[in-house]
């Protein structure tokens, strides 16, 4: 029997709402078993780049990395996000360990292909060591992870959190049974985008395709999805979307089904 | 026979220059055996801030850390610089991991007191987790660390990279045989301050008091000497002070006695 991971990935949303913040690190901190968190940012570093006068440049919902995007990522994701998710988890005596895609060349990524969209500096994970990961976690240390990657060449590479958690969680797959967790401020992929009561409790990749064409899923939830599809494509046991609130508990969560 | 440690505190003002940062993580790509790197990065952070509208003030060569400072700290310091030491490393094949002292609870701080200067969210280091990051030195990671501390109680903290170097090679003196290696943009402490090659090779803390006296070492110097002479004081075993361009060579360096 393969020990229990749980791969959880925050919500950039929840970086800004101390409530919420605070209500999920206690409910993460309280997780039985192995765990890791990787985390997004979104909002923090557009506002960095505002008050840089960095232009916000977004192409279907990813934001396009030139250098001084780059710049902003590294400090806010890397920096200023991971860390304070880390002071945070310790004084809920949750033994914190932040570092991004680059350290100990964990998660090597490729810059994606300038064609047919220029992303600028945006990577696309090529390899994952779980043998890294997994010394960490044998030492009863919490992974926190930003979703910053590198080439091996020296260039750091933003890279999207749920594409993150998605690789980390399928690489991990071959030695642990991985539940992927992605934690957010809404309660589920929700049929009805103004109930928060509309969870859809079972999903399957047909009736994504069919919701898609309905065009009851917005933009920012499909990335989501799709790396939720492919890491339980890829031997995730379980995948579930889901409200900060409600890790540990009963409430309805949206669960992803093959 | 103890194992040997370098450990490496690269100047601030390195990092500023982008020949001599290339230099000097060349030579310690090359560097032979166990090493680690702690870094500091006042000029990039000091700019960040006044594009921010963030005051500067400093206190006999100390930066005083407000909230919003310590902000710009922790993105510049443990973000920015910090992966792109590590990014840089990779590319020249050496397996860096980077961290700050909060992480894994690392390096534990007190918040200095308020009296009779108050530096805002500044630590002083109460306490190294040997035993981590023996755990990753021996997992051939090249740790390189942030220093930016925690309270354990969720508040981040600003500590002096000098200090920082200086408690973690007095730390380890327990377990290796430490070479406490302070590297910036000097050949060393000069008798001379306009004559590069009046580097003092060997220094004591009393000669350190004629010099303070006589006024031939500045404010930047006295802390890293204090730092220095406080690691061979609790068990390093070398300690020196050098040119970025002069590790593993014959170049004569200032070398701290008892």
């Amino acid at each position: 029997m393969k020990e229990k991971l749980t791969v959880v990935k925050l919500g950039g949303n929840c970086m800004d709402d101390q409530h919420l913040l605070q209500m999920f690190l206690q409910k993460f901190a309280e997780l039985p078993g192995r765990k890791l968190l990787v985390h997004g940012g979104g909002k923090i570093a557009t506002e960095l780049g505002h008050r840089l006068n960095i232009p916000l440049q977004m192409i279907d919902g990813r934001r396009v990395t030139d250098s001084d995007t780059l710049g902003v990522v590294t400090m806010v994701y890397a920096g200023l996000l991971n860390k304070k998710l880390v002071a945070l988890l310790h004084a809920l005596h949750c033994n914190a360990f932040g570092f991004c895609g680059a350290d100990g060349n964990f998660i090597r990524a490729v810059k994606r292909n300038s064609i047919p969209v220029d992303y600028g500096f945006v990577g696309d994970p090529s390899d994952v060591d779980c043998d890294l990961l997994n010394a960490l976690l044998q030492s009863a240390l919490v992974p926190v992870i930003s979703p910053v990657t590198h080439d091996g060449n020296g260039q750091l590479l933003n890279t999207n959190a749920d594409t993150v958690a998605s690789v980390i969680a399928s690489a991990m797959s071959e030695h642990y049974e991985v539940h992927l967790l992605f934690a957010f401020d809404k309660t589920g992929v929700l049929s009805d985008p103004a109930n928060d009561a509309s969870v859809i409790r079972t999903l399957t990749e047909a009736q994504l395709s069919r919701l898609k064409e309905d065009g009851k899923i917005h933009s920012g939830m499909i990335p989501k999805l799709k790396a939720g599809f492919s890491a339980l494509n890829s031997g995730a046991s379980v995948v579930t979307i889901q409200h900060v609130s409600s890790l540990n508990t009963n409430q309805p969560v949206t669960k992803l089904h093959l």
